[in-house]
């Protein structure tokens, strides 16, 4: 995978730039703007009318008018697993039961033996175009959760697979454990056992490595229960790892409160999240991920309190939840419109939901989400008229180029 | 638009190829397949292991395995028109009422004004990025529609950018002038003289210029009556021209039982058909053609009679509806995914709804929509281990070489 040796620098002096709204905001919005580039961080960036003299002989890039953005970042994603599921939703449609789904071996343990079956190398190999997808919509930094190896041995496979597409591909990831995402085949009838395992055993391993950027539960009655969960957190509060929450997909569990107590980073899914859950985050600053890719595949038709939450001032994030079960997603343009389109985001929200509020629910608030001096160069040039066309629309792969970790890649819909 | 410059010929020997099911009705399913082409047309398809001789000396395209479907058809489509309408999106979105927007000159007028103020260089310009972006999911052959001009002057340019694009793209264009896709404003208040023009006018001039594949008329309580659509068919009928129509979106106006009597080729949309719909339509072999893009965008929650359609052998297609208004759809392979998720199609069904049925709806029944002996090389390597992926993931764009019209390009996520 020598993906990165075909790439040019992008230092230098990029001009012929339209800010989005929000991209940069120490610059006045709809400015021509310029942004200097050095040893892959931003120097500057600022009207293009007042661009320092000490950047005039630097290499130029000719924006040649392009609107630009802050890299998008995906804050929610399952990328790294073996197989896939397509014949599973080919027999649904033809009629199957998931009776019959799980007699054939579908399902999520399907997903579970194929991840434990298969080595790092055919991980990474299986993984690596999904991530190229979402790569090739402008992502600069993914969240890439473990838990379908459900033990130390095949979780620990899942995050030193996610390192490596990072490495690999030039792109931010952060690492999230999430043993606690199913109960394994092995542990039936016996969950506290394997939370047991879970927060004794799997995470102060996994953390000594250092292949834990964050926790996350996935707390639910087909999952693991508050208690549980709470002891999950404790473990991470022990260890120093902050934590985030897959919460109130199905029904409301108190899941938000909860994690807020413990300041999570994000409540993820949230469909029925209760006003006391919303009062929890809002005061916690803890991100609401909307996950409509989800929403939009179950068919599911309880909304996520979106105007509740808007109300509140809770940051709301907008990810893909790519999965094999529940969200094959890979694009994460697809899912800023499906936010506007099913859960009525405006544009400026969807916005920062793949940006500045994105970085935040990943803890990257210091280092991404906006262009500003002093961050590593992460921005998107696209051929569009407008920040609303990202949006607007749907299945499209727009010509661009994105400058990520200080390196060029262009690409659209070829 | 120096597109077709740049790529090679298909000329030669396929071999490695996994034919997708139905894609080569002469081969067996699953057969290690093998496809030779001449002067950009399939000479012969069929099992590897009985490649005739006198192919052996060809030189030969390696598929390495690839699933191969024909080539992809998208039947319904506006992709010719002045603008875009994302500002209205947003709009929409931040709360502007369906009043706000006419009065800041939105809605489908808007898209009239462009498409009137614009000259046949600018529409080609503005439409050639949409066409690349279906081109990539390996679409072979493709309706474009009029309906923006509603005039003589502005439906010919309309017709003639349609007809440039296929022959800058090489891609098989199919016309239809869909005069009466609106009444335009200067006939407000006089839809009968509008209509009158359209039959008398407009539609001669433009047949007589080899403008016009098909007729197509909007029939619904917002757009034009049975009566009017029966006079627009008539005309086209006096001309030789086969007909379609966008019938029962919104209401069971009797629309598809009228144009089954007319041997239509399709009827569109279809939410709101009723039995003896299905009836007629299926007496005259009329096509079922289903847009879930528009659907979704439109966030309806009527289904078309699928069960129905299906219970009676009405052959379904299924197309992107792709418009700056109620359906800015960009992947065919998007709508291969909303048709399963939305509308329950099989994975068998929605594969011959964008090949083999949607020839049917555009009068390409024997040269398009399957792979066989006689027919111009229209064919998709797919680099995806069963059919089944080609719906199951969305927002993918994944790595291919489409052969359209005996030309070679290929591409993928980047
Ligand atoms: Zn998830
Ligand atoms: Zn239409």
């Amino acid at each position: 995978m020598n993906t990165l040796n075909k790439l040019a620098s992008a230092d230098g002096l990029w001009t012929g730039l339209r800010l989005a709204p929000e991209a940069a905001p120490a610059v006045p919005e709809n400015a021509q703007a310029a942004i200097a580039v050095e040893r892959g961080t931003i120097r500057w960036v600022g009207d293009a009318a007042a661009v320092p003299s000490a950047f005039d002989t630097w290499p130029r890039h000719d924006g040649g008018g392009a609107l630009v953005t802050p890299g998008l970042i995906d804050c929610h994603t399952h990328l790294v697993y073996g197989g896939q599921r397509a014949n599973e939703f080919a027999m649904r449609l033809a009629g199957a039961s998931y009776e019959d789904i799980a007699k054939a071996g579908g399902g999520i343990v399907s997903s579970v033996r194929a991840t434990r079956e298969a080595d790092e190398a055919t991980l990474f190999v299986q993984a690596a175009p999904r991530l190229e997808q979402l790569l090739a919509d402008g992502v600069c930094a993914i969240e890439i959760k473990s838990g379908y190896g459900l033990s130390l041995e095949h979780e620990r496979k899942q995050l030193r697979v996610a390192r490596q597409l990072g490495q690999a591909f030039g792109v931010t990831v952060r690492t999230t454990f999430l043993g606690a995402h199913a109960l394994p085949p092995e542990y039936a009838g016996r969950s506290g056992d394997y939370i047991d395992v879970v927060c004794r055993e799997m995470m102060p391993a996994l953390a000594a490595e250092g292949l834990i950027d964050a926790v996350d539960v996935f707390c639910e009655r087909i999952a693991f229960s508050l208690q549980e969960t709470e002891r999950v957190f404790q473990a991470a509060r022990a260890l120093g790892l902050p934590v985030k929450l897959h919460a109130e997909q199905l029904s409301d569990m108190g899941g938000a409160a909860l994690a807020a107590r413990y300041g999570a980073l994000s409540c993820d899914h949230i469909e029925h999240l209760s006003a006391e859950g919303i009062a929890a985050m809002r005061e916690a600053g803890t991100v609401a991920v909307l996950l409509p890719g989800a929403y939009y595949a179950l068919r599911d038709t309880h909304l996520p309190p979106i105007e509740a939450l808007r109300a509140a001032g809770v940051p709301m994030a907008v990810s893909t939840d790519h999965n094999p079960g529940t969200s094959p997603a890979l694009s994460l343009l697809l899912m800023m419109n499906m936010a506007c389109t099913l859960f009525r985001l405006t544009v400026p929200e969807v916005l920062a939901g793949v940006t500045v509020h994105a970085a935040r629910a990943l803890g990257l608030s210091d280092t991404h989400g906006v262009i500003a001096a002093g961050r590593p160069a992460n921005f998107v040039l696209w051929n569009l008229g407008s920040a609303a066309e990202l949006a607007y629309w749907f299945g499209h792969r727009p010509a661009r180029t994105v400058v990520r970790q200080g390196r060029i890649a262009t690409g659209g819909a070829r």
